[in-house]
């Protein structure tokens, strides 16, 4: 369990090998116990992005500062995600993520931190990734744990010999 | 479905009848078609309040302006909450509701608004509202469509007459 109430800047951020992240989990499944939603808190640096992957949890974001795009392949039912759809996005505006839709967050500004708050659902999150929009769907590689659980993901103790 | 990007500040918000409060749903299920997470945005004026209430989803806040208290009774396992425990909520704090817990949340400070957004697992929200922490459990009053889906719900279609 966690604390009813936390004061977020004293959660702790890292950036968990990805230079020009910060990420704060703020709720979470693995350290927090919670089973059916997630949030986060993340700054991306000029420049910083996340990979192109897809997952089937719901995934909503809302933006806090900066600016940045959204790269969206609406395509899960082809081989591979192809040219993506840009949108941009900007302070106090929200997006969310079509389930298993490839797709990737960048700060493209150049100048300012872009931060948001991103929810999920289902947690621990399942992510595959891609190279590229042209790999196929079926060649992304999953990354399990995530970056942020893999420091404290526990896999479940072994079975009592009984 | 929603559109992917939207502006926040022109999704558009309600006091759905209880003055002092505004409610934007940022993304929700009645309305957006999302099945399994739900964000809002509220503001209380000073002096606002929710009704005392319990819900078996998952419940996180996170605190964005203002300050106010929670109030939480985490007696679930008794016959009625009873006195509920405080918490002083501030600026950039974060807070979650034990599932099945009564709680209220009030904007105490007497002096500004008190801005939260607010993310529930498993949408539409069945809440069920107490007159006080001394009513039992079983008493409880279950207040579904809740206040923001209740011009929006829909009632499943009638079936197909084959």
């Amino acid at each position: 369990g966690v604390p009813i109430l936390r004061n977020i800047s004293e959660i702790g951020q890292d950036d968990y090998g990805r230079p020009g992240l910060s990420h704060t989990t703020i709720a979470g499944a693995v350290m927090h116990g919670f089973k059916e939603v997630e949030v986060w808190l993340q700054t991306f640096a000029p420049g910083t992005h996340t990979p192109i992957h897809r997952h089937s949890c719901e995934e909503i974001f809302v933006v806090l500062k900066g600016s940045g795009t959204l790269f969206l392949a609406s395509n899960s039912h082809l081989k591979y995600p192809g040219k993506p759809q840009e949108f941009h996005l900007f302070p106090n505006s929200t997006f969310h993520i079509p389930v298993n839709d490839a797709h990737q967050v960048w700060n493209t500004n150049g100048l300012e931190d872009f931060q948001f708050l991103v929810i999920i659902s289902r947690p621990p999150m399942k992510a595959f990734i891609y190279d590229d929009w042209l790999m196929p769907h079926t060649a992304a590689k999953l990354q399990f744990p995530y970056y942020w659980d893999e420091k404290c993901y526990q896999t479940p103790s072994s079975k009592d010999e009984l």
